[in-house]
């Protein structure tokens, strides 16, 4: 909708089953890209258990200090799906069933079926909007500048896809990638450095990662000027260069 | 070491790569297993970029609240790792090259290959002790209830490994997976609800998942008394059973 020169978010991801390991979260990580894409600068994510008091405490730190706050998990039908009274409870505003809301869920149920846990589903704290879905017609909502989507992926990822032409978003980062092959870390690291400290307005950051017995860094230039971006870049091809021609 | 009834930890992972999506964090969910198996009760992540007050503001909140608090990432010798310096500076103690760790590090390279940046490598707050690896020699450290590791997984594993005998356990959680299969979950809701208001002191989830077009359903009991799960988990397959027989 509108653009800023800088539009930043968290992401807070509820639920005790990450945790516990049991459930790897993948959402947050895809967040993390779609932002990106978007021109939304993600700056603290959170992963908090099913308790109210907790969440309650990160949506409101969150709210604080960020421009959007996207929440995932916990507003399904079971006693464990606590999010909206505990989102409610943060802004200070009633919850109640929705009629918009229980309109969506009967799309997709008969009457007969919307029993008591169903209708759950239906509670939304006054004030809020409505986020659809997609996939099981049970939406999420927007309140204030959080966003309340549901744990499941593929719900989630429509639920995003349906928030993100009304979000406000900044200039788009572009990131240039450059492989450090089997260049120590140590070896490249006072170079970057000074690099890193001629241009304070990007963000350059060295990546290794360890397989087959050996190192293998990259080394990741990002910001929102691509021809700063594309210059550091050509300078650390260059001293990347030159730091192996040395070795030779 | 020493055994009590619960024992609690946070993880606090450290990195821009993460928030930008480039990488996708795997260190919080093997910590959250790791933990889960020896006796740990993992409460809250959290990341942040590499940002100086970021982390200390992390740290302090997170080393109050919980028994440890385990980080990952920022310790190599590039100018975007901070995290030594950021963690002295909320602990309020100085920082300066440990001799310990200086041996450490020539047992893999030569003096002469000991240049600044690597040199940053052996940087640890007053009053910490070292948490070796098997794979760098670079080690983390551990002050006060903070642990300090690697942000690549081999590393940082085997930095826990090293710790792990070292620190504080409670009972371990035990843990019962219920198929729901295709029972929707708003039909076992109100049910479950029961089983989980007699049981205040399991954790009981439901946790849909949506794939091949529908959703499959799992319930998960978990507590630190084996009958009392057991028990719940019983009462959990019979109301199942008892909501299948009903539909046919």
């Amino acid at each position: 909708m509108t653009q800023k020169a800088s539009v930043t978010a968290a992401v807070l991801v509820i639920g005790d089953e990450i945790l516990s390991g049991r459930t790897k979260d993948a959402n947050s990580g895809y967040i993390a890209d779609y932002l990106a894409k978007i021109g939304i600068d993600l700056r603290e994510m959170r992963v908090v258990g099913d308790i109210a008091a907790e969440i309650v405490d990160a949506v409101n730190a969150l709210r604080q200090r960020y421009d959007y706050v996207f929440t995932t998990g916990g507003i399904g039908p079971t006693h464990d799906d606590i999010t909206a009274d505990a989102v409610a409870a943060a802004f200070g505003v009633p919850i109640s069933e929705d009629p918009r809301a229980l309109r969506l869920l009967l799309e997709r149920m008969k009457p007969a079926e919307l029993n008591e846990a169903r209708r759950r589903m239906a509670r939304v704290p006054h004030g809020a909007e409505l986020v659809e879905n997609d996939i099981s017609k049970a939406p999420g909502f927007w309140i204030g500048n959080v966003i309340v989507m549901a744990g499941v992926p593929a719900i989630m990822q429509s639920m995003l896809d349906r928030v993100a032409p009304k979000l406000a978003t900044g200039a788009k980062v572009v990131a240039r990638t450059i492989e450090a092959g089997a260049l120590f870390e140590g070896t490249y690291a006072a170079g970057l450095g000074e690099v890193a400290a001629k241009n304070p307005e990007l963000s350059i950051g060295s990546y290794p990662s360890f397989h087959d017995g050996g190192f293998h860094n990259q080394i990741v230039v990002r910001g929102k000027d691509a021809a700063k971006v594309a210059a550091a870049a050509e300078a650390i091809e260059a001293l990347l260069s030159r730091l192996v021609n040395e070795r030779v």
